[in-house]
């Protein structure tokens, strides 16, 4: 590797930025949002401009992010990622150990892609897709009646779900006629009874995803799916899709009336542009809609390739945000997207930064000496306003902002009220939000004082479309990936979820234990027993 | 007043606590998790069980959290608040200055009640909710069809949607048969138009929540459905539901089929049990049921009065929370669900409790020299475990945690698959997650290491009913309005949402300026006027 695998602390520049922090940009100063300021600092690329004159720092501040980009060779680790390097590794220690590709699943525009073998194998299942669903829609699948499926339901959970739902409510505007997507995902059993109940089985069909095709959610709500489809007298294999890796335990014809495949190349919370998310927008938006959630994503991934911050919003993103993160100390970020269709947005970035970036380990195994992955949450605006934007304006935290907007509407049922419509509202208050916050305002009662200061950017594009859908998807998952090669970690694995998944099934053999009379083994584990009585779950006779 | 008004910095027992704090219960020390421990460290009111063994505190810590309590007078404070003192006021400023009577709404059971006059007020609003949903129910009130109706749209914002919505998702499984409920919210005009596309609007009612009457987003969602209603040829005054100040603009028989009042004792967000949340939950629900959830609410309002930590969950969740925030150092808290119907009380209570206590001020105008109100977030489990738990167990950044479980699921609809329920294997990640986080793991292979020591509490119920769903909510709503007495700050009001509509104004009579084919005056707001540019919301003519 030619990149620079030392921490962030180690870089050259680091000690200038450190300086920089302790005197940042004042924002509150008479003319310091200044015209030139606020038209200069923007960078655009695939639909989106990223405005961020309201942010705490200044050309030298800009100046040091970029050597700190350049001197981390942060875009030359995308760019091996891209082409198919073993990112996914710590090295001297056993770990996953694996290529990080699910940008080739958008490579498909190009010729030659960066990875062939890869982008060769997302063809060939998007080819396996347009077949599959030319033949809903021709009539040539349908149920047994011969009616066709007008409702989809996707079991999955974390990335084989977060991902997909945000992108169908996203684009949910462009659903074809008599195409319904629901979903289910948690253990909870309330969450399959609540969907289930609801759904013209006969319908519907149900995809089911999971990569190793043993994910103990996503199994259990199948098999509660495959109960309700006996119950109603109907036979599951002809409704249920897979969506797995090749020669997993769910690849298998037997069960399933169609199975597409994902590749370990691909993580779970990167693989919304995969077959993952495919065969769901597929089913929703059409084919073509899909393809054209690919063409924004890969536009993005290319300029994700650049090395001026510039001309590339995701490494800008990834570097304002270890501004504030590391260099002002700031914990968290805040997603606020105007506009309700990306509802969960939020919540599907906040799966794919805190999995990949909640890390405590470099790449060479050593603990880092310096803050990782920020806490990620929000909810729309202008929602958000009428919520916890107080504390964003005068609470003793301060949350760094991401605001996202679009210049239009989806669905262009718009009223003027008061002089203006409901879009220009929306845009006007996003704008307002981000010059409130930095500027703040003096007050002689203390209680109407805004101490402003307090950073944000914007991204703004047109029109939320599956190409901006694609594209802003894209531009999250390279901030992501290109924060974590700043900061020399992994962004790839996720082995802080083993511990709890071996707690639980300790606990589960207890209950069980107890279901068949057994005697409890105090000795052993007695944190569990005792977690367990204190819960009231072994004191009685319950359902449970 | 009685109690104490200095800040939480001043109270004799804060040196103290501080000195506890540098040194802090090893969660991960051998036989630290003892079982005494576990059972000991446990508090119950109302139905719920409050766990907090996996706090990193010792008997010590809680002696000194009863001792914080008792100095700053905080259930004397809470009690006063519901007997009508004037709570929301800065003294020596101009403020709201108003009583804070949420608590009146359920104190219906109680006779004589904390505050006659409020409690009075409310019973009259229920009265004539049960009059009119029997009306409802007989089919004495229908549409002009004689047909009854099926469908609800609350419109509404802020404490006029999150909550109300939160507690319909949290318990649709009792929703009656052939009962639905919509919401719309934002002043996106993709909300209205995506919620009113699907409905058959000759059997809908539309409910419209605003206390001034004046709320931008909730009258502009109004005119988009009631242009809707027209559009279809159908009469939106024979629709339309007034949920209202007495006397506001929407206080008009002449335009709605019927107003409820909501009075202006009660904050938005804490009016989810007065008619903002009743009479699209009383649709929902049927009156009765939610009447056990004012039951469950006035339960938990009654135990906060304790001053015992161990009998006051609410008291309790509120020191064990100051403990985290301002003597242990953590930013955020995360609220976690183990129950898919909780989907959203998260965002409710990110609102609630960050529009209450993201303040920087004491009751006496003074800036306060300590952290306040923590940044709020969460999703369900076992969701969470799959995308973002990674980094709450290997992060940099802590973040205690709220667990929030029930031991029986709400449809009966489960499944043993491997040995377990859903529900069981529901509850005992749950319990494994407070587990794992406080006693870590060992392992040569640092990414395997877990440190351990990351605080968390589990509140648990036998099952989500209207009774736990407001004893649920009363317990947060008293935990928030509880810490904000400690902290000595104001949780009623939110000066800080001001700014950003004053400026949102702005930005919207620019751009009516240039509609109208003015110049503009640049001079004036010079960064309003590059901030549009810089967006291109004024450079071209899109049909913003």
């Amino acid at each position: 590797m030619t990149w620079n695998t030392t921490g962030l602390d180690e870089l050259p520049v680091y000690e200038k930025l450190m300086k920089l922090a302790r005197n940042p940009f004042d924002l509150t100063a008479p003319g310091a949002l200044a015209p030139e300021r606020i038209s200069n600092y923007k960078a655009s690329a695939a639909g989106f401009d990223l405005l961020f004159s309201t942010q705490r720092l200044d050309d030298a501040v800009l100046s040091g992010l970029q050597q700190l980009a350049d001197q981390s060779g942060a875009v030359d680790q995308f760019l091996a990622m891209k082409r198919g390097v073993v990112m996914n590794r710590i090295a001297g220690y056993e770990s996953e150990n694996r290529q990080v590709l699910h940008t080739s699943c958008r490579d498909i525009f190009s010729d030659p892609p960066c990875n062939a073998e890869a982008t060769l194998q997302a063809k060939q299942q998007l080819e396996k897709l347009d077949v599959f669903l030319a033949q809903l829609d021709k009539g040539e699948v349908t149920n047994r009646r011969g009616e066709t499926f007008t409702d989809y339901v996707n079991i999955g959970i974390g990335g084989s779900d977060l991902g997909p739902r945000a992108l169908f409510l996203a684009l949910s505007a462009y659903a074809r006629e008599n195409r319904r997507v629901h979903f289910i995902s948690n253990v909870d059993p309330d969450d399959a009874a609540a969907v289930l109940q609801n759904l013209d089985l006969s319908r519907t069909l149900v995809g089911v995803v999971s990569k190793s095709g043993s994910t103990l959610e996503t199994l259990t709500n199948e098999a509660m799916a495959r109960a309700a489809y006996t119950r109603a007298g109907l036979e599951a294999g002809n409704h249920f899709v897979a969506i797995t890796g090749q020669g997993s335990p769910m690849d298998n014809p037997q069960k399933y009336l169609r199975s597409f495949h994902m590749y370990d190349y691909i993580g779970g919370r990167y693989s919304a542009t995969s077959m993952v998310g495919a065969v769901m927008l597929g089913f929703a938006l059409g084919y073509e809609a899909f393809i054209e959630i690919l063409r924004g994503a890969n536009e993005m991934d290319r300029a994700a390739e650049e090395k001026d911050l510039k001309k590339n919003p995701a490494l800008l993103l990834a570097l304002l945000g270890i501004w504030n993160h590391n260099f002002l100390g700031h914990e968290t970020v805040a997603v606020l997207p105007y506009s309700q269709a990306l509802l969960r947005f939020p919540a599907h970035l906040q799966q794919c930064d805190m999995e990949s970036n909640g890390k405590s380990l470099t790449r060479n195994g050593e603990k880092v000496p310096f803050s990782t992955g920020p806490i990620v949450w929000g909810e729309p605006g202008t929602n958000g306003q009428h919520a916890f934007y107080q504390l964003l304006h005068q609470g003793t935290a301060i949350a760094p902002a991401e605001f996202i907007g679009f210049r239009q509407s989806q669905h262009k049922f718009d009223l003027v009220i008061k002089g203006s419509t409901s879009q220009q509202k929306l845009v006007a208050n996003m704008l307002a939000q981000a010059l409130a916050l930095a500027a703040g305002q003096k007050d002689e009662n203390p209680n109407r004082f805004f101490a402003g200061n307090r950073p944000s950017s914007i991204l703004l594009a047109d029109k939320l479309t599956p190409y901006t859908m694609g594209a802003l998807l894209a531009l999250y998952e390279a901030k992501i990936v290109l924060q974590g090669f700043v900061w020399n970690i992994n962004s790839f694995d996720q082995e802080g979820v083993q511990l709890g998944k071996v707690l639980a099934n300790r606990l589960l053999d207890h209950m069980s234990i107890l279901r068949h009379g057994g005697a409890k083994d105090r000795e052993k584990h007695p944190e569990s027993w005792a977690m367990l009585e204190a819960a009231g779950i072994l004191q009685e006779d319950q359902p449970l």
